[in-house]
């Protein structure tokens, strides 16, 4: 019996790049949090300490910033498509590289009705999440795009369900034909292809799992996620599977009635733990296989 | 000598409560996390342990959910002033009342340009705050009221300068005429009177702020602010005073010089800490004493 | 072509379980957040709402508040296969269980060197980590366990090097012979064996993790990763393998030179973002496979 | 009537300054969050937007990490005196300087009974807090000190009652003998003296206010929150007053009757928000007026 070296990955996490463009009087700026991630043979620097084969972190670091600015950050696919084939193509021990990238949006500030040219306040709502995964040189290269979002919080005040479930004998949940449904939605989903227009599919895929949260009558988040998940690869035919983790954030009805008060669901308390679960995948049958696609570095994606 | 109680103060913090309107099939949500703190002698039950004129903090609690049916839940600061009076008026040993409210703005879904009646996603922008102190009854009775927000973060890409700076042996910050300036804003104001629309008034007050931030060519954020205290006293008469808080976030050009790149203010490095952190108060200087308006309990405002 | 449910799992997250003994004046107190997740066949509820196979999280809420009575809770390990076998079990539909819990340690007060019966402060340095898996029911039940740790911040101020790295245009980095090295670490290992003392492995590793952090003189955060790995399997027969993932908190020596003061690595500044991050499993070539050990549900493990 | 600006101040927040002593083969290590804000007039900052008397905040930057080699940082109160005495005597336009300091604590790896000459590991407990506030020059110069800490998470399972209160047409609180009582203490103590052994003093006080927390049999949180800032005082004369910040994190008796268990004060759940917050001075009859001495800037102490 023999001690070895497993999987291993090694990079530098959370750079905060924000690049704005300036050829014109009105600004652009785009702001994200970009993870690398190296894979390959490096047993020499964890079995030996030589860091011959090692790239470190800090060049990581200058490179991600270099890049904003050589290949440009118009979207964060193709940015993080470019660092990532920059790695396994240019730096030779490496064999496989991960780019996982936030995006903050920002919002022009409008002043009497006219957008201005160079300020911006931060959207806040949810966080844009990319992962690129590159393996392999020349013909041999395979890549591997998600896109997704985080802290998407959505709630209905009615058009939700919950009964008919299985009990047991810790089992006192009373059931409910209307009641708050509210999660802070993560989804991520794999395209099947690179020739997206990524923009567009970003917040088409958005407005899909918006609007059928809204629309679906819900008998249980599950069934909610599944159609979400489903109207997203209807839509979208480069698209081919979705991973959605929902947290239930309870709303819990307040009991009133002690004070001689009415509650027709209308006083909820809002808890924070703890809170239901849900994950699920949806998936084309002829899906490719997802391979290291959400093999994830920093639990961006 | 003897060892004596001074200023106290207790409550309960943090309280989650959402309200629906749900009186016609369009429905309404408002969404906070209130604190109440009560002001008295209450020094029997830190001297000896005896409750009797203790109201507990469950029962406060109770409260926070009952009035939010009785009173409704329409504006934050009507209902901070109906939980403040409800303390002093109605129960004896309660001499001054302080109710701090967080509000949380959400948006409704659109579907194909249709609002949905019970659909909304969490705006994710700006806090707003509102923060209530009624001390003594009857025709002694003093009510202050403050609004605010917090989390605003807000960035102009160019029209900031920083030079001709006081300089000492440890200076060695390079003026500039060109930066990027941002901040996450902090902002609290003192109404001087109780007959306002407090709605309206928060929407303009948001609104000049960020116009104030986003027109004025900056030499410091020091001048902004002052800017922007200025013309929210001059828009708003029943404003008397205005204090702002704000990091200065920096926003690091990063050297790409270094590999052969020019970097004309366009790629930054967004940092964390430490942080230049600037607050001043603008007022009237015949602004009536500000007395507790701004005595915080929670640090909320 | 057909749109499926992929793989899917639901549960109750976050359950802020507080287990005194008090069955003499010495009482004993252990503070977990444990989360459960179930997976089986729920395509029901997925593609029907139907909830008919589908216990509540409602129902594994209240489970893990009673089994931390009836089972006890005297370890992680113990009190989390309890649990899983629960599941399994019991509940027809269940085919698989996962449960994921956090410990937070607490010491008691100590008053003239006496340890008080009842009053405790929370240790507040590391966080200990447990995995159960048990799939299958009868002789085809499969079980896994992981325990952890998470949070343990480390720093050296000498013995580490970093040197004879690879180089390419982007790289700027100085080599060192003398740095500080810190990190705030998690680990986490499969146990092999379900007989074994839980506790006493749980100190053991944490001590061989510390101690392997001391005592290598390291020339890259990897090799002093793969050491620290390589003992603990050495030490503990029934580990199979040690997973650590290892942010590089940077302490950069401050340039005072610029003042005419020496600095000779004895003022830093402790950076925030971004950091490298080393990840790296260490196994026995005769490991079993992991199967879903590590499958984690809330990104606890 | 005019718009003028009102009370101002600014620096930088938030230096994370690392100090490590290597003279010997045994190191020693302190490792702090500092901040420091200067008060004067700076209204030519304000008003035209002229930074003729303004320090930049990167040059406070600067001092603060020099002033850990120039100075040394032996005890936070020292350093922080250092600090503000500098900008207030060295820098001609500052008339006041406040310096606030938070103190991460890191004990000595231990191996087989050896303490390590250059690692640690981080604390994890309480936070320590300082805040040095000067104003003047010369004879006319004032001092403050204050000490602190936050984050002190105590618990007793048994020895806290809570009955007798008063009650309201919301108060449902079932009075109770026996309950668990937890904290998150904040506190910070005004010294009297400036010649004091900070090291001493801070781990004295901290020892009082535990050992009190345990030792006083408790009728209510507020009972025993004075008992804490009493003996304080006793036992230190250099101390003015101390207040406290104790955040009531409850401990609710988990409802397992359903499940046909008994429930002894064994099983609770830790709830997180909303919570009780009960804030209190102690102070002696004769103490000098605490003046700026709790004016925060950061909210730190």
């Amino acid at each position: 019996m023999a001690i070895v070296l497993g999987p291993n990955q090694y990079g530098k996490a959370e750079n905060r790049v924000v690049r704005t463009q300036r050829d014109t009087p009105r600004h652009e700026i785009r702001d994200i949090n970009v993870s690398s991630a190296l894979r390959g043979d490096f047993s020499a620097a964890h079995l030996e300490g030589d860091q011959s084969a090692v790239l470190p972190t800090d060049t990581q670091k200058n490179t991600a910033y270099a890049y904003a600015k050589e290949q440009g950050l118009t979207s964060i696919e193709d940015y993080g498509l470019a660092l990532a084939r920059h790695y396994v193509d240019d730096v030779e021990p490496v064999q496989g590289a991960r780019i996982e990238i936030e995006e903050f949006a920002w919002e022009r500030v409008s002043i009497d009705g006219v957008e201005h040219d160079h300020t911006w306040v931060r959207r806040g709502q949810e966080v844009r999440l990319a992962a690129v995964t590159v393996e392999g040189t020349a013909d041999a290269q395979q890549t591997w795009v998600t896109g997704g979002l985080k802290d998407l919080v959505i709630l209905k005040s009615t058009g939700s369900e919950f009964h008919g479930f299985l009990t047991d004998p810790y089992t006192t949940l009373v059931p409910t034909t209307d009641r708050v449904m509210a999660t802070s939605l993560v989804a991520t989903w794999h395209y099947s292809s690179l020739d997206v227009d990524w923009e567009a599919a970003y917040a088409g895929v958005k407005n899909v799992l918006v609007r059928t949260f809204a629309e679906v009558h819900s008998l249980a988040l599950q069934q909610t996620l599944f159609q979400m998940g489903k109207r997203v690869l209807e839509a979208y035919g480069f698209i081919a599977e979705v991973r959605l983790s929902a947290p239930n954030k309870h709303h819990f009805l307040y009991d009133l009635g002690r004070f001689g008060l009415e509650n027709a669901n209308e006083v909820f308390h809002a808890d924070d733990r703890p809170y239901g679960l849900i994950q699920a995948s949806v998936l084309r049958d002829d899906a490719p296989a997802a391979g290291p696609a959400w093999d994830a570095y920093t639990g961006l994606v």
